[in-house]
């Protein structure tokens, strides 16, 4: 039998239902010409910036890919060159391909969800989730499917089955270059657009969240799609194709004990997740009464199951090894346990952000302190859960009595956490569809029920939107141990000796390029948001009558501001993580290569947890003051709790997800580019 | 001839010529009975404090010492237990004592450099320097002395001069104990004072620094002795002790090649740089309108132009290789860019700072940002010196053509960095003196131009502040690498492997008990502060006529509620430093051990550099604004920079230097334990 046939017929299948969803979507009623109004803004915001950012990406991905080429034929080797050029093209433009697909439905998503929920929470929750399920799906099977053609044709030039992974390196790096971008300028904007509202807005104008009367609300809600839904799109598009061709490759070097099952078995296992996660969505449903985020979970627990039921016979059928079932069971339990700690660390109901309120009470530099103290504590349960989880699957690997056992079964457990990829997704795009909708009934002046139906949706959205982040740096640590395994099989290498200077050094440049590249990302951020600032105030100064409501804002003009701001502010330090890996390898050969991406890993993993989670904090913190508690909104705890969550604003939005990237650009950088560092 | 005879006879005749400086010192006149006052408050406040904290550490070393026997004792190596614990306690021993005597000159030159001010800039200088020299030669000569005359006890008792360097590490893992909790605990201390004084007494009251209507504001002088003085003291204790015998366990290494003149290389190395530092700060003297900096800088050169020299001649008859003069010299001149470029990130006058004023115009949450960026953007720079000096020194080493001459070429440029290090510590005690003058002259409401000499001194110290905790934190990394080699030396371990999943996880957790340990002690700030914001609060709730001027605070009680603060939450944050070493080394083994202080020490070199660079810069930012630029005090711009200033203040004066501490606690524990992790 021939297993690539699977992956290939169940990614055009979902990429189906995919159409198949967005078509009902489609269909749904639009409002009225109010919410048209704002979504109509939203949407030609949205679109104008997308085409200006992907053609800055296109640029820079033809100049990256005649580089590659020009690199290997340098060295000699030509063929190599146009394959590995050949397949980062074909990942780049799959990767653009889905962010722009998924956009486009969530952009349409919100005013639909907006109108929905006219009619109840549950209708406006449907809406949003498949709405985000376009998207989820649509990224996981053109990942599947790119992959999976790749090896399907190689296999029809002749090429050995053994040696086609290596041959696809490139198309991960693709996915990976276009993801760092997509997120760094998606994150870039999103964020300098929300400071800019909430200083100007809020602080100094007084005037609420979502006010039409603020110039640069339509770009902050242009910002969510963006940021969290193309931006996060891109970083697990990017991680489901360096996972699958991290595990063929180590699956390659297992032939002789499972022949080309092994190869092929990652992308077996993506295809029952992602009928999963097709089962998993369609299960959603809520009861008005109910806590929408339990609907969710609900969805998220049968997605689970059903993928660990298809692992276990997954495992039977093909490798007949019920060890390395044991091994994926340790990466879904891996994927629940973040999914429920990261909740700890960034619900209102729990200690921590508790915490940091309370710490408003002093003043804006207590709330910081205390924030970025709880960022860094996050810390502990991160890595200890990562620890556990490859030391278990390793040794459930080892225990298979296969030589080389032990790496394939930390391959499993990376395959069982992204098992659930495209319903983690569609969550994670439900929080920007909600939040739009949100947005929308509030500029529309929509009824109180309604607003009360899309507020429930909206806190919900907040916990997906944390949760993902939380299971994006896991399986881009799982991801990553995978991918080192596989650059040292590429690169000849037994041992990565932390103890030769050359390797340290590497080591110490991997770790500090994770600080350097947030310390850009996050000053980027500032820099736009110091524009949009003075744009904000400007209008307001010179056009008296927005404030009084009698004159429209300058929508158009806040958007374009904050698009060539983020735009021109992504471009350094997306040259730095290309850069400075290049020049390492180069320099200081594969193994100083191997101990930078090892340790800039580590240190990425950590920067991006307490950025991702201390910001998480800080800005349910706010909410909480805001919902009444400790003085309420225009106290001097909140004016503490707003600084804090303006602060946290460009960590958890922009360099904490692209750090996830960045871990894996690292990997799959080097190893598309092993040949040149030997 | 024996070597080892040189640097007693140079450490006992230094510390005659410390005597002789503290006799000069308190032989000069006190000043009148206002500042006697004060400065008597500061000196009680001190003694109480360390009174307190060394009795805590006495406990906690007692502890250790016991469990340190008891484990040796447990795997039957009954005299390797008694040897290792008794280093173990003469080494906290010394360090203590090295603290109390440094601190006590200190608490008493602060009067007389305020007094001394009368006359003259230079008088005043004069007298701070030498205090600070006193700090400074006590804890070289005590650490050089302790580790000689344990080596010559050894040798009396027949040991063979290889065996020795591993019976003493004991020495360096107890020396690191109690420079852990005194950093630690200071720093909680000056910090937890520092931010009740700026919260409640600038911000909320309005009233200038060192009014003494604030009760605190004697705390927050002891603070600066306790901190800065007596915990910066025992770090560079602790690196000049632990580079010894990491250096040592090299040379031992080495023996076929040099004999014992490898083994006390080090040892000789340190007594000339002592010599060199004496004649040093003897040379120091400026005049009355020149920048003091300009006459401490003059100094630093003498000091390091004589230690090059010393250095030749030493490499030039003991080893009799000169490529090893080159690996010194580099670590010579590490030490010099580590000078500068601190200045560049944290002085007013170049872009960084200025960025963060700038930035504070738009509001606290942007001067946060932007001083985080800052401070990640100088790992850049640090990174790059380190990995240079690694591979320069290493090459050298290398080029002598003996088989292990790159180690021990890394080795000696780590003592070529050290070699300054009393003329550093007396830069560094230097600060606290001026501070305290000028908190002694500004609250006996003494003469502008007395004023004025003290502000430009104290101007001075902050800066001499900066550089030493620049210095500091690239010693501690060329030290740690030193004692990695010696740990795998001692482990016999040939190799590091990274790629293997125990050594990966290792790794991982090492980089994260940085980011724990780092989030405890910054939260343990914000805890004491809290106490102390609230006892300043009501002290002027209750007590109206203290605002007025008619009634005295209760300056006692804040000293005591802060003392006591800062001891209990040192205690949680020094046990984990201890615990997840023990535990990883235990549960893993020596080579996940290795793993873990090697990254470990790579996250902490990191995050240190963030936090006392992004500290100094959100400081002098302030500074700036304060001089009068961007509206100057009172503006929206200076509250947002002393935000800035108030975060920064536990990220550069506690958890940062306890950092510094901590990486070389990780390899003088494992060093120390080796044997329990095989």
């Amino acid at each position: 039998m021939n297993y690539n046939i699977l992956p290939i017929v169940v990614s055009i299948l979902s990429l189906g239902v995919g159409a198949w969803f967005a078509r009902q979507i489609l269909r749904k009623e639009t409002g009225d010409q109010k919410m048209q109004k704002v979504a109509d803004a939203i949407r030609v915001g949205a679109n104008a910036f997308l085409k200006r950012q992907y053609k800055t990406i296109a640029l820079i991905t033809i100049l990256v890919a005649a580089g590659l080429f020009a690199a290997y034929a340098a060295s000699g080797d030509v063929p190599t060159g146009t394959k590995t050029a050949i397949a980062f093209l074909i990942g780049a433009a799959s990767s653009a391909l889905a962010g722009i697909v998924g956009m486009s439905i969530s952009v349409r998503s919100n005013i639909r969800s907006a109108a929905a929920a006219k009619k109840g929470m549950n209708d406006a929750l449907v809406v949003a989730l498949r709405g985000g399920a376009v998207s989820g799906i649509t990224i996981v099977s053109l990942s599947l499917l790119g992959i999976a053609c790749l090896f399907g044709v190689y296999s029809l030039l002749g090429y050995e089955a053994v040696k086609i992974p290596s041959l696809i390196v490139g198309y991960g790096f693709g996915a990976s270059l276009v993801a760092l971008f997509a997120q760094l300028g998606g994150g870039i904007y999103t964020k300098a657009a929300d400071v800019g509202v909430d200083l100007v807005g809020k602080i100094e104008a007084g005037i609420p969240e979502d006010d039409p009367r603020n110039p640069a609300v339509i770009a902050d809600l242009v910002g969510d799609n963006v940021g969290d839904c193309a931006g996060r799109g891109a970083d697990l598009f990017e991680s489901t194709a360096a996972e699958n061709i991290g595990a063929m490759i180590l699956g390659a070097a297992l032939f002789p004990v499972f022949g080309i099952k092994g190869i092929l078995f990652p992308l077996v296992i993506r295809s029952f997740g992602l009928i999963a996660s097709i089962i998993g969505t369609l299960t959603v449903k809520a009861k008005e009464t109910e806590n929408p985020m339990k609907a969710l979970n609900r969805g998220y627990w049968v997605t689970s199951i059903l993928s660990a039921v298809a692992l276990y016979f997954g495992v039977k059928i093909l490798l007949g090894n019920m060890w390395f079932f044991a091994a994926g069971l340790v990466g879904i339990l891996t994927s629940i346990a973040f999914v429920y700690f990261t909740q700890y660390y960034t619900e209102a109901r729990y200690r921590p952000v508790k915490e940091i309120a309370e710490a408003s009470k002093t003043g804006h530099a207590t709330n910081i302190i205390h924030g970025f103290a709880v960022g860094l504590e996050s810390t502990g349960i991160t890595v200890v859960t990562i620890g556990v989880a490859l030391l278990a699957a390793y040794k459930f690997g080892d225990l298979s009595g296969i030589s080389g056992g032990g790496l394939y079964g930390t391959a499993i457990a990376t395959m069982g956490m992204l098992a659930t990829a495209a319903y983690i997704l569609a969550m994670d795009t439900f929080g920007p569809i909600v939040d739009n909708a949100g947005g929308i009934v509030e500029m529309s002046g929509a009824p109180e029920q309604i607003r009360r139906n899309t507020d429930r949706l909206d806190s919900a959205g907040n916990t997906t939107k944390a949760l993902t982040k939380g299971y994006a740096i896991g399986s881009a640590a799982l991801a990553a141990f995978l991918l080192f395994s596989a650059y040292l099989e590429e690169a000849h290498l037994k041992i990565v000796d932390l103890a030769k200077v050359e390797v340290f050094v590497g080591a110490m440049v991997g770790a500090m390029l994770v600080f350097l590249f947030s310390s850009l990302a996050i000053r980027a951020v500032g820099k736009a948001a110091y524009c949009i600032i003075n744009e904000v105030r400007r209008q307001f100064k010179e056009r008296p009558g927005i404030m009084a409501g009698t004159e429209e804002p300058d929508y158009s003009k806040a958007i374009d501001i904050t698009t060539r701001g983020a735009l021109k502010e992504m471009v350094l330090p997306g040259v730095l993580a290309v850069g400075v890996p290049v020049l390492v390898g180069v320099l200081l050969k594969a193994e100083a290569a191997a101990g930078m991406i090892m340790v800039g890993t580590i240190a990425g993993i950590l920067l991006a947890t307490v950025m991702n989670n201390g910001g998480g904090a800080w800005d349910n913190a706010k909410k909480w003051i805001e919902a009444g508690n400790l003085g309420g909104k225009g106290s001097e705890a909140h004016k503490a709790a707003v600084t804090g969550d303006t602060v946290g604003d460009p960590f958890k939005d922009t360099a904490g997800p692209s750090l996830h990237v960045l871990i894996k650009l690292l990997s799959t950088l080097t190893l598309a580019l092993v040949a040149l560092f030997l």
